[in-house]
C-alpha cells in the first residue's frame, strides 16, 4: 500500500522540463513507500522511478540520500541511480513536494529468503559499507541507541495497550542495552533498513538495494544486526541459524568482522529489534496516517525477536564461525 | 489507492508457467483498482498488466469482460489486449484469486480534460459501440435503471446522513426518472464507466480505453450521458457546455444519434448522475473495505450534477446541434 499523490499533467510537464528525459509515455503510481509517493515513469529515453516526498522531515536529509545513492552507483553498487536535472541538481519540486527521479532497477524482492539469498545480502551489505566509506557527507541516526530512551518514554502507555507489562519489560531492556552498548565499533554509513522488500533479486543474484531513507552513520555491525532480525526468523518467529550463518559468512567474505563486533552481536541484535518495536508501536497508534494504518505491522513480532536475542549467551548461537 | 495482494515468488512462477511470456524482470503493484490488485509485469518479452481479482462477484463476469476486450482489440480499438495462456484460456488463478494478464498500454489519463479531449473521447466511444455490436456475449447492467429503486431502498437512511432530506429528494427523482425513462433506444454493449481515469492519451490522441468491468448491454446514449457527467463539469460542479458540445459532436462524427436518443439526454444524464450518487453513498458507508474508505468520493458532487440535469428543459442546453 502506498501513498499516492495525484500529479496533474501540468505539474508533470513542468517537472520533466527540468530534465532531459525525452517525452513521457506513461506514469503509474506504484504500491511502494509509506512516507512518499512512487511512480514508474516511462519516457522515450527509458524507465525511471519518480518519487514525491510527502513528509517535511525528509527534506533536510534528501541531499544526503541522493549524494549517497549517486556515490554508490558510481562505485558500482546496484542501487537507484539519481538522475540529474539539466542544472545538475537532483532535487525538484512537483505538486508542491520535493521530487526526485532515479533509474528503474529490474528485479524483485523475495518474500521467503533462503540461505543463498542471505549470503548474497551479506556480501552486498559489506560492499555497500566499503563503497560508502569515502563519502564525506554524514547523517546522524536519529533512531539509534542514544534516542531509544526518549522515544520509549512517549510510547510507554501504548506499549501496555499492546501487551500488559510490556512497558516495564521494554524499560528494563533499554536500560540494560544502554549499559552494554558497544560505542567503539568501526562506524561508517550503513543502510539501516535492509529488509527483504528493499533488496531486489534477478536470476538468484542481487540486482539492487533500494530505499536509502534510513541510511546514516552508525556501527557497521549494527546494519548486520538489523538484517539478522529482518532475514533470519521464520514467520512463527523461530530463529533460522542457517540463514544467519550464511548472512554473516557472506558479509565476512567481503569485510571481516573484528572481535569486538562479533562479541557485541547479541547486544546489537537486541538493540535492532528494540528499534523496530519502538517505531512499530508509534506507527500502530498513529491513526492520522491512513496509509500507515493500512500497512502497520504488529510490534509484538519484534518483541518476540527481542526476547530471543536476550537469551543469547554467545555469538556462536547466531551461527558465526569463530 | 489500490488493493495490493502480495504475490509470492512461488505463486508468480506457477502463474507464468501457464503463459509464454519469457522470464520475469520485475513486478510492481500499481495504485490502480479498488476491487482488484494490479501490477506492472515486465518480462523478457514485453510489458504487461497482471490483475488479481479480489471480489467473488467479478468471477462470473470475467469471461464476458475478457471476450469483449479481445474482440475490441481485434477490431482495432485501443484497449488492454488479453494475453492467452498456453492452453488458450484467458483466466488463471494466482494466490487463490482469479488472475488475468493484458498487454501494457502507453499513455496517461487526463485530470483536467479540455474540449479536444472530449471530442476525441466521443469519437472513441462511438467506435467502441460499433466495434462491440457484433459480439454475441451479453451482460446485464446490474447498476442500470431497473435496479435503482431497490438499491436506493437499502441506502435511504444513509442518504439522510449525507444531507438532511436527501432521501426524500432521491426517492422523488427515482420515481420521476422511472416514468420518463426511454426504454426503446438503440442498445448494445457500452463501456459504462468512461471516466477520465479510464481514458489514456498520448500526444493529444487517445491511446487506450481501460477498465471494462462495468461494461454491459444498455442504451448507447446512456454511455454518452455517463460521460457528460464525468467529463463536462468543472471542479465546482458548474457545467462546461463547450466540453459537452465537443463530446457529442465527436460521438456523432462516428455514429449519429437518433432523435429519441437526443430527446432522452436530460433523463439519461439524470439517471447516470443518480447511479453514481447511489453507488457513492454505498461506498461512503462501506467501512469494511479500507481501500475503498481511503478513496471514496463525496456522493454530494453527483447530487449536484443530478440537480443540474433536473433543470434541463431542452437537449440544446447540453450544447447539442439540432
Amino acid at each position: 500500500m502506498a501513498v499516492y499523490t495525484e500529479i496533474s499533467e501540468q505539474d508533470l510537464s513542468a517537472l520533466l522540463d527540468e530534465y532531459q528525459l525525452g517525452n513521457i509515455l506513461s506514469l503509474k503510481g506504484i504500491a511502494e513507500g509509506t512516507q512518499n509517493s512512487n511512480y514508474v515513469l516511462e519516457t522515450t529515453r527509458g524507465r525511471y522511478i519518480l518519487t514525491l516526498y510527502e513528509t517535511d522531515d525528509v527534506r533536510d536529509d534528501l541531499p544526503f540520500f541522493l549524494a549517497l545513492m549517486d556515490h554508490l552507483a558510481t562505485a558500482g553498487i546496484n542501487c537507484p541511480t539519481p538522475v540529474a536535472r539539466t542544472d545538475k541538481e537532483f532535487i525538484s519540486y512537483a505538486a508542491t513536494r520535493p521530487a526526485t527521479i532515479v533509474r528503474f532497477l529490474d528485479g524483485q524482492s523475495i518474500h521467503t529468503p533462503g540461505a543463498q539469498h542471505c549470503a548474497a545480502l551479506g556480501a552486498a551489505m559489506a560492499r555497500l559499507h566499503i563503497a560508502a566509506s569515502n563519502l564525506t557527507k554524514t547523517r546522524i541516526n536519529r533512531l539509534g541507541q542514544p534516542y531509544w530512551k526518549t522515544l520509549f518514554e512517549s510510547l510507554a502507555p501504548q506499549a501496555d495497550q499492546i501487551k500488559p507489562k510490556l512497558a516495564r519489560e521494554l524499560d528494563d531492556t533499554i536500560r540494560q542495552i544502554e549499559l552494554d552498548w558497544p560505542h567503539k565499533l568501526e562506524k561508517g554509513i550503513i543502510h539501516g533498513d535492509l529488509f527483504p522488500e528493499n533488496v531486489f533479486f534477478l536470476n538468484g543474484q542481487i540486482s539492487g538495494l533500494i530505499d536509502f531513507y534510513f541510511a546514516c552513520n552508525d556501527a557497521y555491525a549494527y546494519d548486520l544486526a538489523i538484517a539478522i532480525n529482518a532475514w533470519c526468523f521464520e514467520s512463527d518467529i523461530s530463529f533460522n541459524i542457517t540463514r544467519a550463518q550464511h548472512l554473516i559468512r557472506g558479509y565476512q567474505s567481503i569485510r571481516s568482522l573484528a572481535k569486538p563486533e562479533i562479541e557485541a552481536l547479541p547486544t546489537l541484535a537486541s538493540g535492532a529489534a528494540l528499534r523496530f518495536v519502538l517505531t512499530r508501536i508509534a506507527d500502530w497508534f498513529d491513526t492520522k496516517n491512513t496509509v500507515l494504518a493500512a500497512t502497520r505491522k504488529n510490534p509484538f513480532d519484534y518483541v518476540r525477536r527481542l526476547r530471543f536475542h536476550r537469551t543469547i549467551e554467545t555469538p556462536t548461537q547466531y551461527g558465526i564461525d569463530i
